[in-house]
């Protein structure tokens, strides 16, 4: 009925995000999967990257990094920014750059929700720096500020969805509201 | 072009799971956003619980939890594992359990994939407890298992995608390939 499979960090679905860092100067973006929320107040996510990354040199030296959501629409760019190391290509020439309240902390215009975030920990697992991060500003788009809910609506943002089989997915339907669906249960006994 | 709303840990899209615990000798479980891959190699997971929670006192004693991922058709009991304590409720009777190689981490046999995990570092902060965790087995549905790729294609799974605005989606469809999309602008130079 179920079978073994061994030891492998499977998530469904996986988050995706394009960790923006200031290396050497330059706006640098890694696409990276490796992100989770941590607690709420304080606010925190964990976020990680392989030490030797080019992205990690910008982070571990400046303390600050950006978080950004791409769209459905951006997947050639997005998987672009998970391929190819900020060493031998300039990922920001891709995107329109923008700066918050952090001085390197870089951003990309075109994701319709982009957190400013300061590391707080830096913790170390295999080849893996683990950054515990504080977000410090959340910057939305416009339109999407026009929502009713203070948070943006998942299908407004239209986030890539990522596998542990390495494929693309888009969002599908809204099938519930959080704390409503299980009183359907709750008014069960 | 942008809005500023301060401070708070987003994410897009946020994965959720069934964090499985022996709780005072019975199997219970809370559905659980903060979820995140942290390495490959070990291959760890983290994931985090509000100090109080009912589910705590069982991972803090054992040093053992389980992770498994709810589909889209397990939105109610997933909601309700996400509003009632299992002090109040006996939330295994909602569920198949099994167990695998570890005494203390129960397992929901509806979950398509489940995963037990050993606790390899516990943090702490603010109201939450942070389990740095290493996967010990998966387990994965054996129609799961006849795919050609080894790790399940995300839309046989079929999880639950939750929002920061509180609600259930289901999957999308399939838009790209990871490691493919991107040799578009490669090809471009």
């Amino acid at each position: 009925m179920k079978t073994r499979r061994g030891s492998y960090p499977l998530l469904y679905p996986i988050p995706l995000c394009l960790l923006g860092a200031m290396v050497d100067g330059k706006p640098n973006y890694e696409a990276v999967g490796n992100i989770g929320m941590v607690s709420f107040n304080p606010n925190l996510l964990m976020v990680s990257s392989i030490k030797q990354h080019h992205t990690n040199k910008g982070i571990n030296r400046h303390k600050v990094l950006s978080i950004n959501y791409p769209t459905a629409e951006m997947v050639t760019e997005t998987d672009y920014c998970g391929m190819i190391s900020g060493e031998k290509s300039d990922k920001s020439r891709l995107f329109t750059n923008f700066y918050g309240v952090l001085e390197n902390a870089p951003m990309i215009k075109e994701c319709p929700v982009n957190l400013e975030c300061k590391v707080i920990d830096t913790l170390s697992y295999g080849a893996y720096d683990v950054w515990i991060v504080e977000v410090v500003e959340t910057y939305i788009d416009e339109e999407l500020a026009q929502e009713p809910k203070k948070w943006p609506t998942i299908n407004k943002v239209n986030p890539l969805v990522y596998s542990p089989a390495a494929e693309y997915y888009n969002l599908g339907t809204k099938i519930g509201d959080g704390y409503k669906e299980g009183k359907k249960i709750t008014a069960q006994g």
